[in-house]
């Protein structure tokens, strides 16, 4: 099993996390290592202190409205290891072990595994799905 | 000048996204090569549509309740190589190239350049901002 690594968030370095007006916050998922951009889920301060506390991701699901720890049912954990926040402070940003399959329900490694067109090919029109896998 | 490369959006892709109750979608951009995650921001359709028609990335704000495209005031432009969407169709990501020194306002590369705590260092209490730049 992969190692913890609790982080300790400073009180003036919570104080300056802006959530909106339902109490959440983006939360950024890159895969350290890939550099992949894996996901984007969102927390609230509980979650947020969970996450800390526990090295690993726990989100809050809106369309469920409860509390979501990443892996708990699928088995693919995220386990922390660099924790930023925006200059705004309203966006959060994970650097995570991703274990298992991946990040997506969809059984990807990262959600984004979908890519728009086909990159200097305007005018061309569908070609298919070459550029959807990353 | 960097190439601009336009993204040809089919249809049905862009049937599959999702704007929330504001008529807003979350969008990641990371750099191309390093793989930095930059900045995070809001587009709306006609944002989204202007980004991949011009091949720059072209905002919403939410503050000033205008569009918004990346570097005409700072110089600082941002050149769309590819473009993926979530698997929710709720949340986009832009890869670019990063032109002059970066992605934030404040003159740092990424917005993400304050890290929370120290990882590991559960209990020691602050000890200043070692991991802040990166």
């Amino acid at each position: 099993m992969p190692s913890v690594t609790p982080i300790a968030a400073r009180p003036e370095e919570l104080a300056r996390i802006k959530f909106d007006a339902d109490g959440l916050v983006p939360a950024i998922v890159q895969e350290r290592g890939t550099g992949q951009v894996l996901m984007m889920a969102w927390m609230n301060a509980d979650t947020l202190r969970r996450t800390f506390a526990e090295g690993r991701t726990v989100f809050w699901s809106r369309a469920r409205q409860e509390e979501w720890r990443k892996g708990d049912t699928s088995g693919d954990r995220q386990f922390v290891r660099e924790a930023y926040y925006d200059c705004d402070g309203d966006v959060l940003l994970f650097v995570v072990d991703q274990e298992g399959r991946g990040a997506c329900h969809t059984g990807e490694r990262t959600c984004f595994f979908r890519a728009f067109g086909e990159v200097g090919a305007v005018g061309e029109g569908g070609e298919g799905d070459e550029g959807a896998a990353h």
